[in-house]
C-alpha cells in the first residue's frame, strides 16, 4: 500500500470495464470475467501491486500468444482428495477459479482437497482463490511459483520465484481471516518503485549483480528471501516447499526453468504451477465450536498489547480497512495504469469506467 | 548446531537408554518407544535442541502428571480425507508418530489426508513426523502450536508459539528434503544459552520486558516473529495459521492459552494440537515423473552460485551432513543432560550408554 497519484473509481465499474478490454484483447467471456474479477478483488483491497496495474501485462500476454485467449480448462479428479487442474495455458485466474470451486466440491464430500494445477499462467494474487473459498465457508491454502527472482540463502543470483503462500480461514461476523504473502521480504515492485521515488531500500533484502547485500534500488539484482542474511534460509526453505507443491506435484517445471515475468518475449507460454488446498472446518470440528474458536482467537489476538501508536491486527485486517475505504470513495488506480488501459479502451472500443474522485500521495 | 563439551553415544544405545528410562517413569512401552525414537532421531540429525536434552522435561511430566503415562490414543476418521487424533494427554510423539501412520493409510486411499491431533503434548521435533513419512514414499507437511513466547508484529508481549512449520518430501537416491523451521527467528532456546556465553543476540530477534528490541540475553522477555521488525507481519502471519490449524481445527485452545512449556507447575495438562497433512505423490503424478522432477530441482538448487567459502544447500543438507558424521562417531550428549540422565538412571536402575567418543566446542 504505497500512496500515489491517480484517479479512483467504483469497483464494479472497474471490473466492468476490465473484463470489456479483456475481451476486446480475445479472452473468452469466462477467462476475462475471471481475470477482472481477481485483478479488481485484489485492488478493492489495496494489493496494488498484483491488481489493475497488471491488466496490462494480461493484454500483452494475449496478443503476444504467451496466454491461451480461450483455453479449455480441465478438472480431473485423480484421488478421492485430489484434483489436477489443467490450465491449457489460459489466464491464470480462470484455472485458480476453477481450482478453487472444484476444491470446495471435493472438499464437502471428503472433507479435504488439494488441486494442483499445471500449464498456468501469473494468477494475480493467490489470496483472491483462498478468499474465494473462505467466503463459501471454507479454510484454503494456496500457493503458486513464478519465475526466479530471489537467490537462495547464501545464493548469489535468483533462483526462486517470490513465491507466495496465502491462509484464508471464515471468521463469524466479520471478514475472513486473510493471509497472503510472499516469501521473499519484499516484491520485485517495491525496488521498482524506489527507483521512481529514489529512496534508499530497507537492509538485506537486495543483492546487487555480484551477490553483495545492496540497498541501492538501481544496483538491485536479486531479491533475498524473508529473514535476511541470518535467517534467509527460512524464507528460502518455505519457497523450495512452494516451487516443489507448484512444479513436481503438478507435472510442471519449477520456477528457475520458467520463462520470466518482465521478459519482453510474451509468446513463450509461462507454464506456472498453482498449489491449493481446500479444508471444509465441519468435517474437522463442529461448526459452532469453530467459528466460536476463530472468534475468541481473533478477539484475542487484536487485543494484544501493542507499541506505541500501533496495533496489533490478524492477517488481513489492513486489507479489510483499505477494503471498506474503498467501497465507500472509489478504488484508486494510478496515472500512468488509467492512461495506459485509456490506450487499450480506445483501440477495444471500451470506454473509461467514470470518476468518482482523486488520490494523490497527500490523500 | 550450537558447540557444547560432552560424550558421544551410538544411536541405538541412546534410544534404549532413553526407552528404559521413560518406561522408569510410568510411560507405557509404546509411549516410551516413540518419546525415545523422535529424540534420539532429532539428535541423530544435531537438532539438539529438540533432541535427547528434552528427555528430562519428559521425565517431569510424567512424574508430576502432566503427561499421562499409558494414554489411549484415539484415531477417528472424520471424513474420506480427514482424521481426529484424540492424545489422551500423552506423550506428544507418540500420538504425532500415530496421527502420520494412521494419515499414510488414509493417502494411500484418498491422495491425501488431513490429521488433526488434539489432547496432546510437546511432540519435540515436528520434523521427525514428517520425516517418518517421507521415509515411506509420501510427502507430508507437520504444524505444532506452543505455549506463548513469540509477541504478534507490532506487539509487546508474547501471544503466540514458535509454532514450527515441517515439510518432508522423500528426495530418490538421497535423504530426503526436510524443512522444519520455527516461525520466530530463534528459539527460546538460543537465549538461554546466549545467557550462558554471554555473547549478544542477533538484531531484531528479541523484545525486552517492555516490548522495546533487546540484543541482550538477559533482558530478552519475547521473541519477535521472523522477519524482524520491519517484515515481521508474516513471520506472525504463519505463526497465526498454524495457530488455527492446531486450535480451532483440533478442538484445543489458541497456544496463548496454554500453560507454559517452562513452568514448574507440571500438573496441568499441556492441551496442544497438531496438524499434519500427508500426500501420496502417485495420486498427483506418475511416480517416476515426480522423482525426476525432485531429481532435476535439487541438482539445480545444489548447483546454484555461492557466496565466498559458502554452499547452496537443500533444506535439511545441514543436518543430513551433521546425521552422517554422528552415525560414524557417535551422537553428542551435553554434559549437564549427561549428568541428569545420569541421575535419573540411578533413580530407575538404568545404565547410561556407552560412551564412544567425547565433544567440545573445538572438535
Amino acid at each position: 500500500m504505497e500512496a500515489f497519484d491517480g484517479v479512483r473509481c467504483r469497483a464494479e465499474a472497474v471490473e466492468a470495464f476490465l473484463g470489456a478490454l479483456l475481451r476486446g484483447a480475445g479472452a473468452s467471456p469466462e477467462s476475462a470475467a475471471a481475470a477482472a474479477r481477481a485483478l479488481t478483488d485484489a485492488s478493492a483491497r489495496a494489493v496494488d501491486t498484483h491488481g489493475i496495474r497488471l491488466a496490462p501485462h494480461y493484454l500483452r500476454g494475449l496478443a503476444g500468444g504467451r496466454i491461451n485467449p480461450a483455453p479449455r480448462v480441465r478438472v480431473e479428479r485423480r484421488a478421492a482428495a485430489v484434483l489436477h487442474v489443467d490450465g491449457d495455458d489460459g489466464l491464470g485466474h480462470l484455472a485458480s477459479y476453477r481450482a478453487i470451486e472444484a476444491g470446495m466440491e471435493v472438499a464437502r464430500e471428503s472433507g479435504l482437497a488439494a488441486v494442483a494445477v499445471g500449464r498456468s499462467t501469473h494468477h494475480g494474487a493467490t489470496g483472491c482463490y483462498t478468499l474465494a473459498a473462505a467466503r463459501q465457508g471454507f479454510a484454503a491454502l494456496g500457493m503458486t511459483n513464478a519465475d526466479a527472482i530471489v537467490a537462495p540463502h547464501d545464493g548469489v543470483k535468483p533462483f526462486l520465484g517470490t513465491n507466495p503462500i496465502s491462509f484464508a480461514v471464515p471468521a463469524a461476523g466479520g471478514q475472513p481471516l486473510l493471509l497472503d504473502m510472499a516469501t521473499s521480504s519484499i516484491p520485485l515492485n517495491r525496488v521498482l518503485l524506489r527507483r521512481d521515488t529514489g529512496a534508499p531500500l530497507p537492509p538485506e533484502v537486495a543483492l546487487d549483480a555480484a551477490g553483495a547485500m545492496t540497498v541501492d534500488p538501481f544496483a538491485a539484482a536479486a531479491l533475498m528471501p524473508l529473514g535476511g542474511a541470518g535467517f534467509g534460509y527460512k524464507g528460502a526453505g518455505l519457497a523450495v516447499m512452494i516451487d516443489i507443491l507448484c512444479s513436481a506435484f503438478t507435472g510442471m517445471l519449477h520456477g528457475a526453468m520458467l520463462p520470466s515475468f518482465t521478459a519482453a518475449d510474451v509468446a513463450v507460454p509461462a507454464r506456472l504451477g498453482h498449489f491449493f488446498i481446500v479444508f471444509a472446518p465441519g468435517a474437522f470440528q463442529p461448526e459452532d465450536g469453530f467459528a466460536e474458536r476463530m472468534r475468541a482467537f481473533l478477539e484475542d489476538l487484536r487485543g494484544q498489547p501493542a507499541r506505541p501508536g500501533q496495533r496489533v491486527l490478524a492477517p488481513g485486517d489492513p486489507e479489510w480497512a483499505a477494503f471498506a475505504e474503498r467501497s465507500a470513495h472509489g478504488v484508486p488506480i494510478d496515472a500512468a495504469t488509467w492512461a495506459c488501459l485509456g490506450e487499450f479502451g480506445q483501440r477495444f472500443g471500451c470506454a473509461l469506467p467514470e470518476v468518482v474522485g482523486r488520490t494523490g500521495p497527500a490523500c
